[in-house]
């Protein structure tokens, strides 16, 4: 049995994994910041203790912690480098956590961990899989030889900050024109609002005035009930979002890839055109071609990862 | 020692490599395709042995045999899955070598023995590594954990081949907007002829007049002859070259990028504008960075990489 920890900016969610990466129990505790990161702390060992007691088992049942955390993670000494949402530079978040449990603490990346627990529970155990997860941004994590890579520095695996459209718009992240700018929920609701503005007939209109506003399942919907101008959107997104699948795959040839994130609950209406594009497109015509499937998780993934990671 | 054979569609290169990775002795014949493959693998060992004999050596010296190829390459079956310029299909080039020699024989993909090579030479033993060739087109290979990475069909590390310009111009692959098709030679081309054409007054018509032809290097003498037009087509490449940098290094993060091609020998006149770009692009702004540097071996990569690729 493992503690699973998602430490976000809002909240911190620790859930109890089974050794098959199932939640047994979960819960959460907002994050508070800014705060000293050994307040942080203590919050994720006390959550772990109450709901490890809740399920009527103690700290020595748990065989180890992993902790997911945004930012650039050093995961061989147990330490955030970085984490601008966390507030966090050079913190021994480990070696903190070890102060309340005498046990193996992994801490890794949060979108790595929650690669590996896709990996885990979808991966059929094969060598090289990747995750793609189309949300706020596009985040990702690589799993090459079963383990996640994540480049020299921790700093790897940032799938969504690829370059789709060179000299194309602002990114959050100071560059123009990355993938993420275009294929994250963030970058849809912005072209499903653009498409609403030149087409004030359409369906997405009526959609977003029913809901009270635009979300990454406006288009979509008017597009399933037969608007062309949301159905013109929705062609013009998953577009941006084959392209920037292609690079990967031509890169990694990885075995298995794995679309996570919001807009992934749209299922076959956004993987059957994603497959299209990419077989259309990839530069391998010739040899077994990378399976491309919906993510199952969901907000589980991070934990059910983090926890995952400490077992060896 | 080990023998390392480029085995391209033109000629067939063999080298006699020192365990240190050194070129002591070296000869090439023509491939004189479209032939059988059984022909090929007979004139690798008829070369192979006479430069071992010219060394006063035998066969036996021989420690293992490393074979880099074009094409989609199966290094665990030893087999040439697919390659359009070798014409082969399903080629089991490992087994036939075996008929003359008795001993490790190892074959990968061409790209990947050239960055393997740079990787020995130049890589310092680090644990991620990327190689890229600015030539004809763009290639390249990946090293993780001291070891090629090619995907789980062996057709990975088409870095050439991720996106640049979502709906650019078309590449070779049959894809669109690719980095090969802005960041060869023979792209640079096309824009050193695009700005001939445009500025009929630069001294770029001026030295391919002199040259009888327009080059890779047209440009670049150019501009640092003082040349406006020249100098544009210069700074537009290397945006080029390093834009697609920074996916690499956002993906990667990997301790060592090396650049090789015919391109790499105008050195820091190409390396400083890049690391200043890449520098200010990329997703990583507080960790350690990424070394890009240029490549020392040309042509001698993928014979010194093959050949130590067999090296246990």
């Amino acid at each position: 049995m493992y503690i699973g920890i998602d430490l976000g900016g809002t909240n911190i969610a620790v859930g109890l994994v089974t050794d098959d990466g199932k939640i047994i129990k979960s819960g959460s505790t907002p994050t508070l910041l800014p705060r000293d990161y050994k307040e942080i702390v203590s919050d994720m060992a006390k959550l772990s203790e109450k709901i490890v007691a809740e399920e009527g088992l103690t700290m020595a049942d748990i065989d180890g912690i992993g902790i997911g955390c945004p930012g650039s993670v050093d995961s061989r000494n147990g330490v955030v480098a970085f984490s601008n949402n966390l507030k966090m530079e050079h913190t021994p978040l480990v070696a903190e956590m070890k102060k309340y449990f005498n046990k193996p603490i992994n801490i890794l990346n949060d979108a790595d961990a929650a690669a590996y627990g896709e990996y885990m529970i979808n991966g059929n155990n094969v060598d090289s899989f990747i995750f793609i997860t189309l949300g706020t941004g596009v985040g990702g994590g690589i799993i090459i030889n079963k383990k996640v890579y994540s480049g020299f520095n921790g700093a790897g695996g940032e799938l969504g900050h690829i370059t789709l459209v060179h000299n194309g718009i602002p990114c959050n992240c100071g560059n123009i024109g990355c993938w993420e700018a275009y294929a994250s929920v963030t970058a849809l609701i912005r072209q499903t609002k653009e498409a609403m503005e030149k087409y004030p007939d359409s369906k997405m209109n009526e959609i977003a005035a029913k809901d009270g506003k635009v979300n990454g399942r406006t288009a979509f919907a008017a597009a399933k009930a037969g608007d062309k101008a949301g159905n013109e959107v929705v062609k013009q997104y998953i577009e941006y979002v084959a392209s920037g699948l292609v690079s990967i795959i031509n890169i990694f040839q990885p075995e298995k890839i794995v679309i996570g994130g919001g807009i992934s609950r749209e299922g076959d209406y956004l993987l059957n055109p994603i497959k299209d594009y990419c077989n259309k497109h990839e530069y391998n015509k010739y040899l077994e071609k990378t399976e491309l499937s919906i993510a199952t998780l969901y907000n589980d993934a991070g934990i059910v990862g983090a926890a995952l990671s400490c077992k060896k």
